[in-house]
């Protein structure tokens, strides 16, 4: 028999390779004030070399004030996308309750540009410790991180990722890469090549979402390189109208009879397989995203084929957790990190639901 | 904005809810002696009722001697998935280094029953705290379960469940259900219903492995069910003579000329993969398991189409993970805790394998 062993590193270990005090190891570790800035790189870096996992409950002992985290995130319905990355959040939050921390979830309108600087103005008011935010538009997103940076509050991006902004790190899935993938599944599923149907939910000329558009290049592009000559038709079903869903999809599928298989690049899967399963349409082929109630069902009844799964409350733990073990212990987090895109078909549902569920 | 929060229960909490004294509840939660059944047991419902975090530290502070794990495993090449897990439960042995943790692993011979029952009365004379196994073949395990459970010593099962003998809690995939949601995947490629080819390593009739029976029995399932006309050609490579491989392939190929896709139940998706590549043949189909290095390679080379994962790393983190915290804090696991089915192309490769570095 072979023996594979770990030593235990003590504080006094540390300062000897840092060629520091203990004094000086202790103030690192607990984040302490009157510290030289080169003492404190000696030090970060035998931590780093030495991979150190801090001994949390000192820290917890020493800190007396609450630490509060913001959590920036899309208004939605009951039942969506977003009520799993808030559990997963609420989850890690519990795991810290030791050091006094709180995560307090504040809501953005994703189709009213104008209300989302409003919101961010009341979270900055708040004068969080750390922030953690999904990005809305662009030029928008900026107004806030330049404000989050000026004060000085660390914060996350989450799910759709804005790299120039350099947020402390990112946590989410590469959307053009998904989209490419779902392109590749798609054609598996359309053999005799017939045209592919994508739907869309916007409102004025927003989707709302960064993640959805560029999923949407991703299957471009694939598309262009691999069948150029597979026709792609469009349908924009309207946000805020959700009434007017049925009409518009029963003159779609009129006018592309022939077509076979289609595309959502969100939550809403469930709108078309809704509309599929009412008409009892089994000969078509849908992707979607995410695996909520409505979607589940619905991969179960065999009216979606695929669900590309994105972890969402595993997510929402890791945000919480990279924004703690920084703010407490100093840990640089990776800059990007990309959750896996996961092909969820019916028979394989219940291990990714599972999986989940210790986040609950 | 809303707010959501989680407030911090105390011991004191605790034990007014459960109806007994303070005493009594640190006596439960580091696992002290003089304690009665039914105390006990009203102080884990209550812990359960509120998902309890224990201050990990006051146990680690109680505890004298070290813990020692051991991991019983198959013997195997340096490369192969074994080297993952065995890195996913040293990192846990490191996150639990503040407890005194040791893991060793322990290795086995799985194409030679008698050299098992030799390693594992090793393994059980060394007297650890907790074991990890892989479950070989039935009569074989069911010895060492008996003895495990003789020495009371807490046990789990990975990568291969035995559900009969009950072990603490088993950590893999559903075998059955990979395999039978390879055959979906496996017909995608295979719209025109040619014959399929599986390829085994098998030694004196021993695949040495419960997982890849498994497989190979969800697969035939599928294929019973919807595709029964499909033909299937089965081609068994000698696990101790790789220089026979590729005669046998040759042979194999060219007896089924008109097959154009294939499926390995195990981790040796490369010797297929190195063969085609070395034969230039781009139009034939193959599915494997495990993204080890050299099936990696293949798969962004195109000569391998699908790999699905089984995050090793995580598994042998989760193993290390769930067995201290049973020692240590008394909590309990779920009985069956399934690795979700990873399909795995060329596209999404590197989210998957970055995803499994925060075990490393």
């Amino acid at each position: 028999m072979k023996k594979e062993e770990k030593g235990k590193i003590r504080i006094v270990d540390i300062a000897k390779m840092a060629g520091v005090s203990i004094g000086t190891v202790d103030r690192v570790l607990h984040n302490r004030p009157n510290l030289s800035t080169k003492s404190r790189e000696k030090v970060e870096a035998v931590l780093k070399e030495i991979q150190y996992q801090p001994n949390r409950s000192a820290s917890a002992l020493a800190r007396s004030k609450p630490l509060e985290i913001y959590a920036f995130i899309p208004q939605h319905a009951i039942g969506t996308y977003w009520e799993d990355v808030i559990k997963g959040m609420q989850h890690a939050s519990g795991e810290y309750s030791d050091f006094k921390v709180r995560t307090t979830i504040a809501y953005y309108d994703p189709y009213n540009l104008y209300a989302f600087e409003v919101s961010a103005q009341q979270l900055l008011d708040a004068q969080p410790d750390g922030v953690i935010m999904v990005p809305t538009e662009p030029h928008y997103s900026r107004k806030v991180v330049d404000k989050l940076n000026e004060a000085k509050i660390p914060h996350l991006f989450i799910d759709s990722e804005i790299p120039a902004y350099q947020p402390l790190a990112f946590f989410g899935q590469d959307a053009r890469k998904s989209g490419y993938f779902a392109a590749r599944m798609l054609m598996l599923l359309n053999p005799m090549h017939e045209p592919l149907l994508v739907f869309r939910k916007i409102y004025a000329g927003i989707s709302g979402s960064n993640q959805q558009d560029r999923r949407q290049q991703g299957f471009e592009t694939y598309m262009t390189n691999k069948y150029p000559d597979v026709p792609i038709h469009y349908l924009d079903l309207p946000a805020m109208q959700p009434d007017e869903d049925e009409l518009m999809l029963d003159r779609f599928f009129a006018d592309h009879a022939d077509a076979k298989v289609g595309v959502i690049f969100n939550s809403n899967a469930f709108i078309i397989g809704h509309y599929l399963a009412k008409k009892n349409r089994s000969d078509f082929h849908l992707l979607g995203y995410d695996l909520i109630k409505q979607n589940i069902n619905l991969l179960q009844d065999g009216h979606i084929d695929f669900l590309i799964d994105q972890s969402p409350k595993k997510q929402g733990h890791l945000c919480v957790q990279t924004l703690c073990d920084y703010i407490l212990f100093g840990t640089k987090p990776a800059p990007y990190n990309y959750i896996p895109i996961q092909l969820v078909t019916h028979e394989i549902l219940d291990d990714f639901i599972q999986s989940e569920m210790e986040y609950d």
